[in-house]
């Protein structure tokens, strides 16, 4: 009986029928003898990320697939997860909210992302400052990306964020999201900073230098995903089970983290299309020496969804099971499945239920026998609600707890 | 239509594939004729005993199949079921334990069933006392077991129990839970009682009786499971339906008794591998005139699980296939399930589904030809909580309640 476990997370894998694949979903149409090989020897079916027909996005989603409910347990909102991911420290009580460097002219925001500047962490120190005794606290992430930190007493997460998520328009001004007097606090300090940073920004000498070279200036801060930081039970205090986490794009690993799982750092994971699966694959072999759950996780297949290439996602699905290949043998569970599903046809999020497939010693295999969404509902484990995937697996390896 | 229920639990029925039944379960390899037809001619599915994944022991396990919630409703513990199932009458607020009579020597614990003694009622007075206030009575079971009930004011059944569950140990000492001080209380008295039984029993004449045949005497009183009784809605109250319970263990007949069931006393049920099925069929055929539901319990397909012994437990449920096939044609409701699965692989609980089967009068038949696991997943029923068999087999009756 193994005790291992390698759980992969095909981000927004699910999708539905495309035409440019005359009718069969990109995992269906793909070409993935390896993962067609663990369906065969596995169980397989569904899950639904929260109920049926929900849509959802990919933080919840993780929250779920790991066991934890972020609707009746707390959940700290993305701003956290995504401080969390670029590697800041919190305490308890701390705000966080995702920032993107952006490029204002005449009070518009020109580039959502400064031209995707390379490095922000130069405007770190400058960015850092205390305003009537609550902390403001810069932490730069890649590219253009950045997390806030307002720390001090008396604040609150329920406020909204400044970006219209549109270029041509004026950034928001920060609003509370309820009369709580604190939250009004917190979005009147927060405009406060704002405008502080962007007179700072305004002259600052990188700024001035990119406009010399003809780039757009790093001038403004959008903010949004306003969060409260609280520690949660970690993944060995709930399971214990030693994880880690090997995945490129910042989120994931705020959420690994957040869960005091250790983040692996794998050179060529980006989070991007353009990701080295094979480097992931080869890390997350590795890794079974030291861990007893291994969280693996793959951006493209969402990002190929929202972009509503089809081809795009099949083709990738194909890359990462020849990569995946490389593990053939290992001695553990193996884990393949999604957070949720991102049709090409949508180009966005839906709720649609997500392929999963479980493969390990013992398990009751199926008479499912290729990983695909119309194959899955010839699998076992039929139609479950992803909060109950993690116990699945644990009673695979005969880890699960009794109820006496 | 008929209103006559056989409800037949093979505790541990679920399995995984075995190496010794080239990838089969104990189920599917097994020749099972009848089953097969009960299969064919009704609908199949699982249930899932809690959740998907989680594990659970008998007790609670039959709650839910009975459309009780142990969690959400009164659970009373497996002390107050055992104590129920060898014929103790309890009131409301006693606390009650399982007891087994063990052998003890300079302190360690030589036998935790002394021998596996033939009848300890012989102790029963000796045994029940009064210790400031609080009455401790000693009620015989099977060999050498006994229940222990404890009756007073300001008692609680969170206390922990003294069974190390291994020889060649010390007792525990009886704790409390909590810090409640009724758990202290009880703890401080359960310990003094059995301080005082063991005193008792070390120069019991039955005990000097035993040393001189060189069988080990019964000196020592291993108690656990505490647990709090208080009355259930009955079988009755809540259905409408007079019920009666065929089983060998004792777990099972106080399940039974704490729904208000009748206990029919069988010859031959015994509780263990040797049981005699072909004696529990034949007295359920005749439970039919008297009664509307006939709880039949059979322990040896867990028995066999938990030994990891795949071929016994296949050849075991083709003995019961054959004795269950003297049925054949009796007017009633057939429900073939079990509590939870105990995979000969794990030889313990698992979280797996359970195979389900209901055959009767007007039942929807499906497309599951065979009772198995893989075979049931072709069953109508697919996959549903045990919480809801219950109301399963009633809506098949037309019995069910009406939502209005």
């Amino acid at each position: 009986m193994t005790f291992r476990i390698i759980f992969i997370v095909l981000d927004g894998l699910g999708d539905r029928p495309c035409k440019e694949l005359y009718g069969e979903t990109p995992l269906e149409a793909a070409s993935t003898p390896f993962m067609d090989y663990l369906a065969r020897e596995g169980i397989c079916g569904f899950h639904v990320p929260i109920d049926p027909g929900i849509v959802v996005e990919s933080g919840p989603a993780h929250f779920e697939l790991f066991g934890y409910h972020p609707f009746r347990e707390f959940y700290p909102g993305r701003g956290v997860l995504e401080a969390l991911g670029i590697g800041a420290k919190l305490e308890k009580g701390d705000i966080a909210l995702r920032v993107n460097f952006a490029t204002i002219k005449d009070g518009k925001i020109m580039d959502r992302r400064a031209g995707r500047i390379e490095d922000v962490s130069v405007f770190e120190k400058d960015l850092t400052m205390e305003i009537d005794g609550v902390q403001f606290i810069l932490k730069a992430g890649v590219e253009h990306r950045a997390a806030l930190i307002i720390r001090g007493s008396g604040l609150s997460s329920e406020i909204e964020g400044n970006d219209p998520h549109k270029t041509g328009r004026k950034p928001l001004k920060i609003k509370p999201k309820t009369r709580n007097p604190d939250a009004v606090k917190t979005a009147k300090l927060l405009q406060k900073y704002i405008d502080k940073a962007a007179g700072i920004l305004s002259t600052h000498d990188v700024n001035r230098e990119r406009e010399k070279k003809g780039l757009p200036p790093a001038n403004y801060l959008l903010v949004r995903g306003a969060g409260e930081y609280r520690s949660a039970e970690s993944f060995r205090e709930r399971y214990d089970l030693k994880a880690c986490c090997i995945a490129g794009a910042g989120l994931y690993k705020g959420v690994a983290r957040y869960f005091g799982m250790d983040v692996l750092n794998v050179r060529g994971a980006s989070g991007t299309k353009n990701t080295d699966v094979d480097a992931k694959i080869l890390a997350a072999k590795n890794a079974l020496k030291n861990y007893d759950f291994i969280f693996l996780h793959v951006k493209a297949t969402d990002l190929f969804g929202h972009d509503g290439d089809a081809i795009g996602k099949k083709e990738f699905i194909e890359r990462f099971d020849k990569a995946l290949s490389k593990i053939y043998g290992v001695d553990g569970v193996i884990v393949v499945t999604g957070d949720h599903s991102t049709p090409c046809s949508l180009m966005d999020h839906s709720g649609d239920d997500v392929p999963l497939l479980i493969h390990g010693e013992g398990v009751r295999a199926d008479n499912c026998f290729r990983f695909g969404e119309r194959d899955c509902h010839c699998g076992l484990l039929s139609r479950i609600h992803a909060k109950d995937v993690i116990h699945e697996v644990l009673n695979l390896i005969g880890e699960e707890r009794i109820v006496e």
